[in-house]
């Protein structure tokens, strides 16, 4: 580790909120030696409760994140809040409005806010991204809150980045049947029906728990598909894995819906409690556990990946194959397919297919 | 490769729109034996023209697409047109509206249209996607038009997928500061704005041709930049990288900035005459060649890249160590960081770092 970084290192486990700020920044721009550092500050775990927010723009995530943070402080606790943000490349700002709201909160030490923009990609959280959340869960926040706008894969992945997932819907998000076939159902621990005072918002409640009492008849919560990791593959037990399945006395989580008006603070008291609860049935059912397991797996998979391809295209050999190649696939004598398979003998030995 | 794969391989030399439509499936599917096909069937190059068109939601991209299409047909040639388009997790549909709207040329046997949902990404062409482009080209078509939303790297990854990029831009979509900051400078072969009988469409194509330009003065066209492949590693000699850059009697290309009203046919024919242009252009200066040879390039990272993950994964022994290893993450005598070390050594023998 270069100097510099140890010195930020220091600063960081000192508990320097600039340490954390300088630590995001060599992070994000992927600076020399930032896994190095992330291996530093993980070595010494510390586990942050993790709470994801996710639903379409205009639901009111940043008020209920904002409420909950609010309340959390009121304990006394410190809270981290990351709010990932898709930006336009037309208006240079957020694509999708609903920036987080939380002044107030801004200049309350115990509070961190991070607005991160994905930088043009809406496809989910990117690796730099859950590595911010890992930073600040290192830092020794008690809470870490991500608020992602569900515009595609990212309501998923936020999954693979908290212990407990709020599916956050408004009556004009949809209905039930929409959420089902999005997937929602699979990824929501809790469901809130904001802007409740609205009309529509009792129907909607209504249908998801109809819908969610449908399903349980069919398949209980699925762990794994949650995390988007395949555990099995993974060799954790399924009975780890899948802890709320039911039948042999072992505690099952049921979906609560609940009713918010953010704007107001009603329901955010039932909100709360909800959270509470689920962080017991983690706790109880070894599912806390199977999480962190998935989470410790992906980020393992992601890191490994993002090093196979900066060793690929800086290896000097598959270099020469592949400026060679080109010239020979305009020429018709190669395709993208045969060169990649000579460049994939290459590093890793032949006969890898 | 398979006697089904063979068959349809078959099919698909012949000329048989259904078995155009098969390999799309194919492909799109990453079935068994997909990346074979695609080498066979681009054994033998052919090259359609391939325009690509992007702006952003409700700029009319469609209709202009539409409006093209016919003319090309017109002229007798056969188009195929792919719209990629994400689809919202919330409703189910297109998230952004504006679809493909051509129902009359659907009918018309020298046209094949596809539309093809991101899946929930919006990070860009997935790489399929842009193989499904190629599958169309090594089908014989004339023309192929793709059509994306943009709203993120979308707009960037159009060029590694087209010859020439029109950049649609309407009044209300921003100003040319704000293209400006967005990079679309970097990306279009041709503004238009559309809906030039609106108000504020002669302000901005003046500030559009006002940007480019003083743009001018500082920096040409990148073409590296262009395709998001860095020509310069790649060993590509500068001079072909970038056609036109002036100073040597080479041609230059201008970017015009043209107005349409697609739903009247205002301006078209001055927009096909621009992307004749331009291809006249790129064939003179070598440009041509330098963007085939960068999307081979791409192309083959990205399958290279691809191949990587699936070799990685299937890896008996990785499978051992990420086992073992997220047991050892969670007693905290791993992290992530050091566990993935350990994985590439499996994987690219030790000492890869």
């Amino acid at each position: 580790m270069t100097s510099e970084n140890q010195a930020l290192l220091e600063r960081f486990q000192t508990g320097k909120k600039l340490g954390l700020a300088r630590a995001i920044s060599l992070v994000e721009n992927e600076r020399p030696g930032f896994e190095a550092f992330l291996h530093s500050v993980l070595e010494t775990p510390r586990f942050a409760k993790r709470l994801g927010l996710t639903g379409p723009p205009g639901a009111g995530k940043s008020s209920l994140v904002a409420a909950l943070t609010r309340a959390y402080r009121d304990q006394s606790e410190e809270v981290a809040v990351v709010a990932v943000d898709p930006t336009s490349p037309y208006s240079g700002g957020a694509l999708l409005g609903d920036r987080i709201r939380m002044n107030d909160l801004a200049t309350d030490p115990g509070v961190f806010i991070r607005s991160m923009a994905t930088r043009g990609s809406l496809g989910g959280l990117a690796t730099t991204t859950k590595e911010v959340l890992d930073l600040m869960d290192a830092f020794g926040f008690h809470r870490v809150l991500v608020e992602t706008v569900g515009v595609g894969q990212t309501e998923l992945e936020i999954t693979g980045a908290a212990d407990t997932v709020v599916v956050i819907l408004v009556p004009e998000s949809g209905d039930a049947i929409q959420a089902m076939k999005a997937g929602l159902m699979e990824i929501a621990d809790i469901f809130v029906v904001n802007k409740a005072d609205r009309p529509g918002a009792d129907r909607l409640v209504k249908d998801l728990r109809l819908a969610l009492h449908l399903r349980e008849g069919k398949a209980l919560k699925d762990v794994p598909a949650h995390h988007g990791v395949d555990l099995k593959r993974m060799g954790v037990p399924e009975e780890e894995a899948e802890p709320d399945k039911g039948g042999s006395g072992q505690p099952r989580w049921e979906i609560p819906v609940l009713q918010t008006v953010a704007q107001t603070g009603e329901g955010v008291r039932e909100l709360l409690d909800a959270v509470a609860d689920h962080r017991s049935f983690l706790e109880l059912s070894g599912g806390l556990a199977a999480r962190r397991k998935a989470r410790a797996a992906g980020r393992v998979r992601e890191v490994v990946e993002r090093e196979l391809r900066r060793v690929s295209w800086a290896h000097a050999g598959v270099q020469e194959i592949l400026e060679k190649g080109v010239v020979e696939i305009g020429a018709g004598r190669e395709t993208p397919y045969s060169l990649a398979a000579d460049i994939i003998a290459e590093l890793m030995g032949p006969g890898t297919k």
